[in-house]
Order: structure tokens, then sequence, then C-alpha cells
């Protein structure tokens, strides 16, 4: 089995657009702000969306499983307090829920969380807890950073994380560490903040001690790690400069990298560097990079392509990041697939 | 001949540490506030500071000349006002000026400018014109974000920096974008905000067309360019979404990467995936990864060695890393070496 861990509903009907620029115009103008009742999507609506797009590719490009979460670009923790975030995530869940149930051996959910900037994440865990108990999520999308780009939260080893980490343990599930739309106009959302979100989350893993307080929690930074593998030895040696243990032992047993990285030189280099049980397989399909590239003539964001084109990756430790990875690192996963005898 | 094109004067005599934090108190308590001849630094201190680590270094791991910049790290733009920026960049950039006298095959200097944050970078020009008309600075340092961390400044290409563009085009010098220490909690110095500001400053020019305003702005991108090489399939995507031309066109006639990059296979992605003529052979030694790589046996920042093991790089791409490309981007480097018949 292919299980894709990274995937967005970057393709949701333009209702869920509409009605969230009107939550938005809502935000100075009360008379505005529109009713929950007023967001109408009909299961036909999403399952054409669905076919139409992320499962149509994953057909055509052999992928069988996606861990899909609300669009990351669109959770924009930055708008708004955390009545929006909260109203506004409570309706993105739901609809990968729906999506999850109505495509339920191609997709299940992970959640989006109502952060909101300053706001204590303790009150994000009602979402989560919903997510999980009711809608079946198998993980969450934790923003490191829900100003958009101003970067005034404290580091995730803060203790002002930690109700969220508890929460993780408690249910076994991981976080993927996702940034939102930038709001800061020196980074542009997806080609520069994304990855510097993923670079900054591993350093601030790696000089911190978060891993022996949670031994268990677990850690997808995305994007392939940002600049993390292609600097492996900058940050094996910034851990030695700081008295840290190896990398391997210090960080590897709960930060896992993702797939998502566009093209064979990129992928070769981080299944060289980056042990291949701390990879998980994953294309953010469809999501930043839509195009075809003309030095392939195939798309930029079929990451199976590369895996498959391989000579690092062979064998049983192809079958790792496809699938068993996921399932480690996502036991809910795991867990769900297993009463359904896959 | 090997020219090293990323080095920072790190281990300048404890006096000049000493002297800075004076200033830094003076910003509080003005009786605090050192003179200018408080600081002492003889000829014999500067020689000693060289003699045991960069040059050392440089004769032992086979390099001849270092372009020398002040340390990054401690440009802190975002210490003081312009006048506090002013008077320790002035300090730095006479060191290093002085050590290139001191040491002339060796050493040859790039100016760090008295950036202050949300101060008009015009203000640097006085500094500039004297480093190249009267130190024989042949570069200067660009810091991007002279908040440190906060990223305030308009981005790269917005005509705010225009002033400094247009001097660095009137005297041929390029500009090494390079940030400075961070202020931030979020970004650990040297393992998040360097690399970050390298993809971003990319990214700022990569949405801009700020090369078509400047067609002979040159910009290196230190640290291997951060993400961006290990990104390349997305930054050509990105690119492609927003109908640039291809990158080679877009971007590669101004910008170079340097070779900053502290294992084997980074280095073989970054001369994989890069155009030769766009990569300029560095260390940045003495600097952030001071260490010997277990694994190797060898310091991580010898990155000639990752050079010299190369299968990708060979021949004549070789010389054009170590050297043509440095006297192409840094055309009053090529004078000044010719006019000593090197």
């Amino acid at each position: 089995m292919i299980i894709d861990c990274h995937g967005h509903y970057t393709t949701a009907p333009k209702a869920l657009e509409t009605w969230r620029n009107q939550q938005i115009a809502g935000i100075e103008n009360p008379g505005a702000k529109p009713r929950l009742s007023d967001l109408r999507i009909s299961d036909d609506e999403l399952r054409e969306t669905i076919q139409a797009n992320q499962l149509r590719l994953m057909q055509e490009r052999g992928s069988d499983l996606t861990i899909f979460s609300p669009r990351a670009s669109f959770m924009a923790h930055h708008i708004g307090d955390f009545e929006v975030s909260a109203t506004w995530s409570a309706i993105c869940n739901e609809l990968c829920y729906r999506v999850s149930q109505l495509f339920p051996d191609h997709f299940i959910p992970a959640a989006m969380l109502p952060q909101s900037p300053g706001v204590a994440p303790k009150t994000c865990i009602p979402e989560l807890v919903k997510c999980v108990e009711q809608y079946g999520n198998v993980g969450i999308n934790l923003n490191p950073d829900p100003s958009g780009g101003h970067w005034n939260s404290p580091p995730l080893p803060d203790r002002h994380w930690y109700p969220i980490y508890e929460k993780m343990v408690e249910y076994d599930i991981p976080a993927m560490i996702h940034v939102s739309t930038s709001c800061n106009a020196c980074f542009h959302t997806t080609g520069a903040h994304y990855l510097n979100a993923d670079t900054t989350a591993f350093m601030q893993c790696l000089t911190s001690d978060l891993f022996k307080d949670f031994p268990n929690l677990r850690f997808i930074i995305p994007h392939g790690g940002g600049a993390v593998p292609y600097h492996w030895g900058r940050f094996r040696g910034l851990a030695q400069e700081l008295k840290k243990p190896l990398l391997k032992d210090h960080l590897l047993n709960n930060i896992f990298f993702d797939t998502c990285v566009y093209h064979q030189s990129g992928i070769d280099l981080l299944t060289k560097v980056i042990p291949v049980d701390n990879i998980l397989f994953a294309s953010e399909m469809i999501g930043a990079v839509r195009g075809i590239d003309p030095e392939t003539g195939h798309y930029y964001d079929d990451t199976k392509r590369y895996i498959e084109a391989s000579t690092i990756v062979v064998g049983d430790d192809r079958h790792k990041i496809y699938e068993r990875n996921a399932r480690r690192v996502f036991p809910r996963l795991d867990k769900a697939l297993k009463i359904k005898g896959r």
C-alpha cells in the first residue's frame, strides 16, 4: 500500500472560500458575519472536487491512501480572534471528515487546530478531542507561528505548547509542523515561509531537550525537512558544538521528514542522508507546485516517480517509506487499516 | 589559486568585544559610552589572531586568498541606532582592512554596512564609499533583516534598497546577502536564521523583476543558498506558476551560491543542481561549525575536501569554482590580483 501522509483539501468547493471571506468581513463589520448554516456543501459537491482532482491523481500515480487535512494556506490563524479560528477550524475539519466518510478507502483525516496568536494552545484541545474521538483523525497539523510570519510565539520546546503535546501523547498521534499563509511581505508563503518554518522547527528541537520530557512525541517536518537534510553536516556539527547527543539519538526517534521535494536530486539527497525509518512518503498534492516539469515531462509533485527511480531506496526500504513508517508514526491509522483487514 | 569568498573576522582580539559591550552599555547609560580611542589593537595582536587561526587553516587546507569581512553575528544591526551601527561598522571594517594590509597575499576585505532598523539604506553609502575607495573592499555584506529576526524591512526588490544597488552597480561590486544575530527566540542564529534568510532572499528575487532594473547587480547567497538547491524543483515550479522565465534566465545571471555546505552529499547536490558558473568556493571558516566530523575525521567546514572528493566537479569546473567565478563576480578582486601579476 502507498500512503501519502501529506495532503490538503486545496480543492474544496468555492462556497467554502466565499463563506470564509464573509467571516473575515464580519470581523470588521459584525453585520456581515455569516451563520454556520449559510455554508451548504452537498456530498455530491465534495465527491466531485475529490474525484476530479486528488483521487484522480492518486489513481493515475498509484497511491492508495492520503492523510487529508484542511488547506494549510487557508488556516490563516492570524486572522481574527480565537472564536474566528474555532469556527473556521470546525468547518474545515468537518469537510475533511466528510471526505473521509465518502471515500473511506482513500482518505483519512488529520486536523487543523483553532490556533490564534497570543491565545494559549490549550484552547485547541476541545477541537482536537472532537477530531480524534468523533471524526477518527489520526494526526494534527500544528502551526509553530500562528502570527503568519511574525514569529512571536514561543519556540516549540517551550512549556507554552505542552498541553497540546500531552494530548498528542495521550492519543498517540503525531503532529505535522506546518505553518500557514505568510502575512509578512518578506516571506513568500510556499517558497520561503513553509521551508523556513521546517528548518526553524528542527533547530528549535535540536537546541532543546523536548523529547526527554516527551519521549513518545512525534513531529513530521514536511517539505522534506526544509533545509535540514541539505545541511545535515551543519546540523550534526551544531549539535556537537552544543554538546547534544548524535542527532540520531537526540532527535530521530521523534522527528520524521516527508518526501515533498520536487526533483530527483533532492529526493536522492534526502534518502541518502536521513535514515530510511525517518522518511514518510508524501506529495502535498494538489498543492503549491501544480505544473509539469519541462525537464522530465511529469508533474513536479509526482514524488512517487522519484522514489521509483531511486537507486538508493530499494526493496524493503521502499515499503518502509510508502507504508510501514506511516503506520508506525500514525498508530491510529494503522489501527483503522487493520480493522478493515488492510 | 583557491579563493574563499566567505570569511569573517570571528577571531578578533578580545578588546573588540569588550569595546562593543561598552558601546552597548552606553546606549542605556551615556556615561558608560566608550570613546573610539579607547579601543587599541596593535598590528601584532591582529597578526597573531590571524596567523594562529584563519591563515593557519588556509595553509593546512590549501586555500590562498579569503574575502574577509567583519564577523556576521557581531554586526547586530538591531542594537542601538544608526550612530551606534555607524561607529561599530567603521571599527570592524577598519580591522578587516588592517588584516588585508598585514596579509595582502591572503586577505582582501568586504565591508559590513552601518544598517539600522527603520533607517534608510542610503545612510550606508558613506561607509560603503570609504571601504571601496580607501580600503580596497571588493564587496559588501547586505543584511536583508537588520531587525535581527523580526523581518520588518521591505523585501530586497523594494525600492527601499535601490540606493545601495545603484552604488553597487557603479562600483561593480557584489553583495553577499547575510543576516546577523537573531534576537528572535524562535530562530537560532546559525542553524535557522542564516539559512532562512538565504531561502527568503532567493524567493524575494524570484517573485520580482529586480534584475530587469539592475541587470548587472550581483548577489551571493551564502550557506549554499539555504534551502534553495535542495528544493530546486520547487523553485523551478514556483517560477513557472508565477509565469516567470526559467530560473537560469530569470535569476542566474545575478545570483550565485557559495559552497558553505558541510557534508559531501550536500555539496554533491549543490554542484549537480546549480550550474557551475554560479558556484563560488567558500568555507565560512572559522565560523558556526568548528568541530571535526566523527564520520570523516575532518573539519565539517573544510569544504575543499568535498570539492576534491567530488565526481561531479572535475577539471576546468573545479577551477571555475575555486577561482574564475570569484574573479568574475568580484571584478575589483580580479583587478587587484592582476595588478600583482596573479
